[in-house]
């Protein structure tokens, strides 16, 4: 290969699979612009903890440009990106048009509410820092306007919380709301008693809770989630979502909070490409990641469907979008290097998904599962160790550490404004 | 004095003034209810340093209730207060009505434009989270935006910050700003040069800064800014704000982002009470802090207009809201007590001002007036010693000990739905 210039490389979205992407090329012989619409990259398994009045934003967000600044050969970019036109190799974005030699598409994810865009003002969903304050709001929200009710139909139904969905982020929300009521709240109202009249239901359309977990995982679970009041309702469809609860297969429950943890869809991105994409938009690609007829496009992550070369069909995780992006990586250096490009691997480490204190469940591959205390330790220690640098490692080790002996939540904060107005 | 039902006090506001004469009535046989807009006590003197990404919000605001938790004798409600009935002794609310037999306005003050409130959209104040957020966002995307600008003179503007307003806020925004531009962004960008591109503006009506403080503190804050390059002008009005910067006595200033920190008016409260008000909207008020003509109604705070018992005018500040809160509980803790009420005497411990890193002003009484070093230090001291509870002291001084060290400010983020739409 003759030596020209630098290859121009342009990668969309800094989430795991972008940014993996990104620090996986700081050797290479190539000019990196990265671009995302938010200035943070988010460590999204953490979120429902900043719903919940865990976390602050902060303790699992940081400026992309802080975690890449001493990497020489990439150049952030606060933009959207409005339509990539593959022929002249350009990406026309809100902060200008960038011409690539490749190109990395990691735009992840959003929640779908199959066809029922109306729902969302009633129940968000949970995929932004913003998702996670509004939920946060109408959560703590709720608790007060149940403090002054006059009516006992209003209270119980402002005290009831909906969570629909029951994978990890659904069981997650589900239990931290529960602790909320029991733990954090119990003593500080006069009139309501968050303990014995708040209820925290979840409901899941498939027959079990975390639907991708073997079923010994499921039944600790729903028994832990039992142990806590969760009221589990299986086998349950939403048909219908108002201002004042919700509508199921099952019957209509007056609901003052709803929170959406049922479904997602890939970002509009992977349907713009123009090529191949599945029923929830990801775009389909070759065994290399790149996208069919365009070997210098990319698709890594929640926005691509991958069948790797051992035949497995990739889930849309955290470790598999890092993965995703560290291939994309090693395939321009290997163009680069005039050598061939591998197949991509999945590599399964394993899955968690934690249900309160001291309540979780994990497997190790697919031998050693486990629930309780030793699961809940080891999510734990995954996450905090998943952190990127060492202030938000040691701020939400010691939130987490502060929360366990003192049951308070630290950022128990009403935000928005005037919050007496908000809509629950 | 006969033995009658408790006496019912309703308190509205939560700030520094209406919390005291909570806590001072805490053994007091009477009912209290503590209404505030907000779910949350805010220690307004740091606020700023939440504008400028170096605390969250949590370390400076706590949840009223979680405060009060432990009193017995005080609820506390979430809600807005619309309408006070002084004959009636009620007073109507977003949460219902609530019925007084004594009544504390501790409302306080928020930003006044003079009659110009379409400035606002342009130049928020500083006042609440939702305002600190807003700053934070239009700072940190000022940058964003000049990395990305395609001319040299839409460059220059995004890169020029006005502060309008030399008090003790106005300072120290300008001072933190141009320490976000020289010591923590200034390695993040590839395009830009934070250090020497960026500018930031600090407009005086008066002749010096600070106006409240003596000369020779005045002297000491125009040199320590004159340090850090803040370009201070005096004697200079502001006449009108728009979109694209700055109009004044002294000539137009195009700027991306401009801060209000100018003028402050009291809370409408002051005004519909119905009684005297001066200039700023503030309750004229007894010797006693109690309204002419209703012994029942006491105002305290930045809502309340004070000559006190020794004939001083009493400042705007924390102290003198905390004290005047004690002084209306004292008030009716005499008068359940059948004795007779004193005057109110504001005791003054001293003034203090920050600048930026080793930088501000104190003075303690008249006499001891400092700068420099120790009087940031001594400051420092004072605002953690101040926060309430344990927990946002120690993440208020890990984080401030954290910027020391590293020059790295831990909540840099943008928030707000889709950032990259948002205009400047």
């Amino acid at each position: 290969m003759v030596a020209t210039a630098k290859q121009r490389v342009v990668i969309v979205g800094a989430g795991f699979g972008g940014l993996a992407a990104a620090k996986s090329l700081a050797d290479a012989n190539v000019e990196i612009t990265i671009i995302d619409r938010s200035n943070h990259h988010l460590f999204q398994p953490l979120l429902y903890q900043v719903a919940t009045a865990g976390l602050n934003p902060s303790d699992i967000a940081q400026p992309i440009r802080k975690i890449l600044a001493k990497q020489q050969n990439c150049r952030p970019v606060l933009g959207e990106v409005t339509i990539v036109d593959k022929d002249a190799q350009v990406v026309e974005t809100t902060a200008g048009p960038f011409e690539y030699d490749y190109l990395i598409v990691a735009t992840g994810a959003t929640h779908a509410y199959f066809g029922n865009d109306h729902w969302e003002a009633h129940a968000p969903g949970l995929k932004t820092i913003e998702d996670a304050l509004t939920i946060r709001r109408r959560t703590l929200l709720a608790f007060e306007k149940a403090e002054v009710a006059t009516s006992e139909v209003e209270r119980e139904r402002l005290m009831t919380f909906v969570v629909v969905g029951a994978g990890p982020t659904g069981v997650e929300m589900a239990g931290a709301i529960r602790e909320i009521a029991t733990r954090t709240l119990h003593r500080d109202f006069k009139h309501i008693d968050t303990t014995t009249q708040s209820q925290v239901i979840l409901i899941e359309a498939g027959p079990a809770v975390l639907p991708p977990f073997p079923p010994k995982l499921q039944e600790s679970a729903t028994r832990q989630l039992a142990k806590m009041a969760v009221d589990i309702r299986t086998d349950t469809m939403v048909t219908d979502i108002d201002a004042d609860g919700v509508t199921t297969t099952m019957g209509y429950i007056p609901a003052g909070t709803v929170v959406w943890a049922a479904g997602v869809s890939a970002s509009p991105l992977g349907e713009a490409l123009g090529g191949e994409v599945d029923r929830s938009g990801r775009a389909v690609v070759e065994k290399d990641l790149s996208l069919a007829g365009f070997p210098n496009i990319f698709v890594v992550g929640d926005v691509a469907s991958v069948i790797d070369g051992a035949n497995i069909t990739v889930p849309g995780v955290a470790p598999a979008a890092e993965q995703g992006g560290q291939h994309a990586a090693a395939c321009i250096e290997a163009d680069l290097a005039g050598s061939a490009r591998q197949s991509f691997i999945y590599t399964d480490k394993g899955s968690m998904a934690t249900i309160g204190r001291s309540k979780a469940v994990a497997m190790i591959g697919d031998k050693i599962q486990f629930g309780g205390y030793l699961a809940w330790a080891l999510w734990g220690l995954v996450h905090v160790a998943s952190l990127i640098g060492f202030r938000s490692k040691a701020r939400t080790l010691s939130s987490w550490i502060w929360q366990y002996l003192t049951d308070q939540r630290g950022a128990r904060l009403i935000t928005g404004d005037h919050p007496t107005h908000q809509d629950l």
